[in-house]
């Protein structure tokens, strides 16, 4: 993925205020950064309380090259979306969740972390600021990427003694442009996580480590990777960036959040779904033999929302699953993103209006 | 280890070109960060080749909040010393290891590294370039830090579009204040490294993931950590920032470099001592029990050097071990020592003299 930044041809209209949208090509939106206008940053002393950060231009921010964040990966990172509705509101899906989880991410790895109101009304501002840049309704949204890192100088292998906590978003379309579904290999060879590691927060370090299978697996025309259990190498755990989920029958299941997957904010609200149109979701260990033999399987993630898995390539085996109207994840994906774009009223209260007097 | 920086009312003398020493107390020294003045930058798109970089002043450097060092941990590091003989030579202890060590982290990461040559050269150049702060014979070393960050912005995970190498320099003291040995506890909560991981590079992302079990041991009085393999328990790998030697009669055992542990380049130069000296040195599995069992202990590594271990404890039981002019540890410490400031001539070509006309 080259990043993808206006083309300074095409100037941006964000500074003429009656503007409505940024100049963005909506419809050729994939999952790349377009740079917006404002990011959010507020600093914090290691035991400190964070206060109230600034909303300030985006653009480099200046760091000692003695900070944690650059030598030792003390950092953590969220990812959430903010939507556009029919009636021109604009609503963050969840953001609370975010929050909970960068606080059990900062106690994992030893950092001061803000506060859930103060993560989530920084979000709001952070959005609000760039609500330009939050595309047209059913045309994409406006990922917003909460940073935590360790930004003071330390020598020695240690927490930081300050941290910093950043705010940067980019309208985004697809994640994967495959249209009926994923093509995924399972990973034999490299890991992602380990008990007694960090696979159960959203730590940076969970990242570069995958990048070289991931490469490997495009390389060969998989869109993504599946990765194995390091303990046993028997059992699914979960895709680079997203969630795993099996369907045979009835029941749906789903690896257990027990420290070496990501608790997914979209695994999370999936379960409910599911549960709601009476499927019964198991959280189980689920064995790749059971992965070759489940009827569907489909992913779910901030970036990728709801997506079907078409085939999945264990070795030399390559297995075919339900895709399209029959499927449950087509179900659960509407089901979803019609909370998100607010086609149906959202009962469970999972969106977050940005305040209209805001940015 | 908070950082330590000079008081602003020690001004440095180091604008003054005729003096020799920065104005440190050298005696103080410990390992904490006291900034120098000059660092070497140099950046390099992904795919071509770096060339050569500049010395410039040391201080904060400008990234994007999109960059995957500070997102998804892609970064590596490498640490070696300078140190400075009593004839006034400067001469630093095998950096072309730390050159390849760095290319296989950026192999397994995805990124594009330096060359052996260019490595070298900018090490040399940055000691140079702080020459004053290379401590006086016996007083310390100059510690070299070198970074490999992908510095270019990019939304999704995958290898940045640019690199940034860049090296500062700290003079440093004893990393552990401990005078006869360390007093290691064994963990056996948290892993450091997986098979199919990043153990066996120096990759950022092995380190943030162990502050917390370091400080819970700090805290309980222990001087750091001892890892167990994540597959089974049952073997010793490493400690937070060192290798580890057991001693028994005339062999000397420490575990393989198969993936999960850094491969040390002062493992290795202590490899060759021991041997030289007429011990067995195997490299291979090291239980629990062995360790227990061991007459001797001791940790390997470009800060520690070589530190005699103390006492080991493992869930309920503490055994010591034997420290102080008996040891082995004791005796190959010196050996090292000798060559690295320089006291007997080395043979090995290990030490690397910085060009007297530079800086
Ligand atoms: C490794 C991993 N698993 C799963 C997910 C899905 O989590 P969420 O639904 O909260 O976006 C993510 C993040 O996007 C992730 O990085
Ligand atoms: C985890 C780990 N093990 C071992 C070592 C020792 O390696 P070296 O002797 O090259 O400094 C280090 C680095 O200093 C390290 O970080």
């Amino acid at each position: 993925m080259a990043p993808s930044v206006q083309p300074s041809s095409s100037p941006l209209r964000t500074s003429e205020g009656d503007e409505k949208y940024a100049n963005v090509k909506w419809e050729e939106l994939g999952f790349a950064l377009t740079p917006t206008d404002h990011m959010y940053v507020a600093k914090c002393r290691q035991g400190e309380s964070f206060s109230q950060g600034k909303i300030v231009p985006y653009g480099d921010i200046s760091i000692s090259p003695c900070s944690p964040i650059l030598n030792y990966g003390q950092g953590l990172f969220e990812g959430l979306k903010a939507y556009r509705t029919e009636d021109d509101r604009i609503r963050i899906f969840r953001p609370d969740q975010n929050a909970l989880r960068m606080q059990t991410g900062a106690d994992r790895l030893c950092m001061t972390p803000p506060s859930v109101e103060l993560f989530v009304e920084a979000v709001k501002q952070t959005v609000a600021a760039n609500k330009k840049w939050v595309p047209p309704p059913g045309k994409g949204a406006l990922y917003v990427r909460p940073l935590l890192i360790g930004s003071g100088a330390i020598l020695g292998v240690a927490p930081a003694p300050e941290y910093t906590f950043l705010i940067y978003a980019s309208p985004v379309g697809d994640y994967h442009k495959v249209s009926t579904g994923l093509n995924l290999k399972v990973d034999h060879k490299y890991h992602r996580a380990h008990s007694g590691g960090t696979g159960g927060v959203k730590s940076c370090t969970n990242y570069a480590p995958v990048v070289k299978s991931m490469v490997e697996a495009k390389s060969s025309g998989f869109s993504d990777v599946l990765f194995l259990d390091a303990a046993t190498g028997r059992n699914i755990e979960e895709v680079s960036t997203c969630n795993i989920f099996i369907v045979k029958g009835n029941i749906v299941s789903t690896p257990p959040t027990s420290g070496t997957i990501l608790p997914g904010v979209t695994r999370k609200s999936m379960i409910e779904l599911a549960r709601d149109i009476g499927y019964q979701v198991q959280e189980r260990d689920v064995s790749v033999e059971e992965l070759l033999e489940a009827e569907e399987v489909f992913c779910t993630g901030t970036a990728v929302v709801v997506k079907a898995v078409e085939t999945v390539t264990f070795h030399d085996k390559k297995v075919k699953y339900r895709t399209g109207e029959a499927a449950l994840s087509t179900k659960v994906h509407s089901m979803l993103t019609s909370i998100q774009i607010g086609l149906v009223e959202d009962t469970k209260g999972w969106m977050v209006e940005i305040d209209r007097c805001q940015g």
